[in-house]
């Protein structure tokens, strides 16, 4: 739903959009690319690049890449990192995106990325998005000028619900459960997370839950 | 002979090595893999991994992954960057190698860039590197510290053969050409710098040439 409310965003923005979506081995990964194809009908996107990044899932160390490891119910009051965190997932899906817009000539990377209301995952503080800019400034040729925009970061899931609706995303096409690709199990963190943003606005999440 | 060189000098530097190669869809991918096997064998690595980053092709915007673009023949002089330059290739490279990195626990990541006696690219410079440097801190685990070692970057290709020769490295298990994978053209930039560097130390390169 993150992704989804970046891509109304920078349409909002009068961006002309380039959907980028990445396999990783995850155990939800059929789920998200129907979600990734429903959004680009919608969103009626012409650039789409689908890229498989399962070393992530080669190189484990997460439980939602290596399934020897349970996905843990939430606790959303932890405030260690869990063990969901991909290692230096988003350094990765940046620099795919950033490859990708130096070639296509995009002049911006929306990424729906949460400081405030998240997991704790140290690849989505602002800190972190700041440091890749200037990645971005140092490695790209003098002629390519690519900001990272984090329009959600200091967000909650109810004020991603509430811009969500207020912009007509359908919320129906995007999926957060951790666990499983056809109902959601509405008990990890991100499932915790995303029915406590919908709770808060008073407003009934589309999608089905166990 | 860049990450050659670099693994000897990680050795000496009394690192255990792990070695991460990649294979990004470039015309000379199988003689590539030969070399990093080849490597692994005489270096004794034990941690090994191999990760498949064809997206970058498929992304394409270089004649090294993009066939219908020509290699052209060196032009040293040349100052601008030159279409073999594959965009952003080293964050993409980094930014596995953190991932691995943290997971493993290894301390050090050594890539064999070179910024002076280099094409140009603009993911070669030491700037790049501090970036990098400072996206790994920004956005690891707290307990997580990785240093990016970059050995050769003030380096030429001739102090590369000198110290490799010094240190033993087997420079006939090693590919610099980017037009063949079996017979090196000796006429691209890379091979171009291979040979001055050879030849200005006064040795001879035991790998074959047209």
């Amino acid at each position: 739903m993150d992704s989804a409310v970046c891509a109304a965003l920078a349409i909002q923005d009068q961006y002309q959009i380039a959907a980028l979506h990445l396999n990783y081995g995850q155990r939800t990964e059929k789920r998200e690319l129907e979600c990734y194809n429903q959004l680009c009908m919608h969103f009626n996107v012409k650039h789409r690049l689908i890229v498989d990044v399962s070393h992530l899932s080669k190189i484990g160390g997460s439980s939602l890449t290596d399934f020897s490891i349970e996905i843990e119910d939430a606790n959303l009051d932890n405030t260690e990192i869990p063990p969901t965190y991909v290692p230096f997932r988003n350094a990765n899906i940046l620099a795919i995106g950033v490859s990708w817009a130096e070639v296509i000539g995009a002049e911006a990377i929306y990424i729906g990325a949460m400081e405030q209301d998240s997991s704790g995952y140290p690849d989505c503080r602002l800190t972190f998005f700041e440091a890749f800019q200037q990645l971005i400034n140092t490695g790209t040729k003098p002629a390519t000028h690519i900001k990272v925009i984090t329009p959600i970061i200091n967000l909650t899931k109810t004020d991603i619900v509430k811009i969500g609706i207020e912009l007509g995303v359908p919320f129906e096409y995007t999926w957060s459960c951790y666990r499983n690709n056809d109902i959601a199990c509405g008990k990890c963190d991100s499932c915790a997370l995303r029915l406590r943003g919908f709770s808060k606005m008073g407003i009934s999440d589309k999608i089905l839950y166990i």
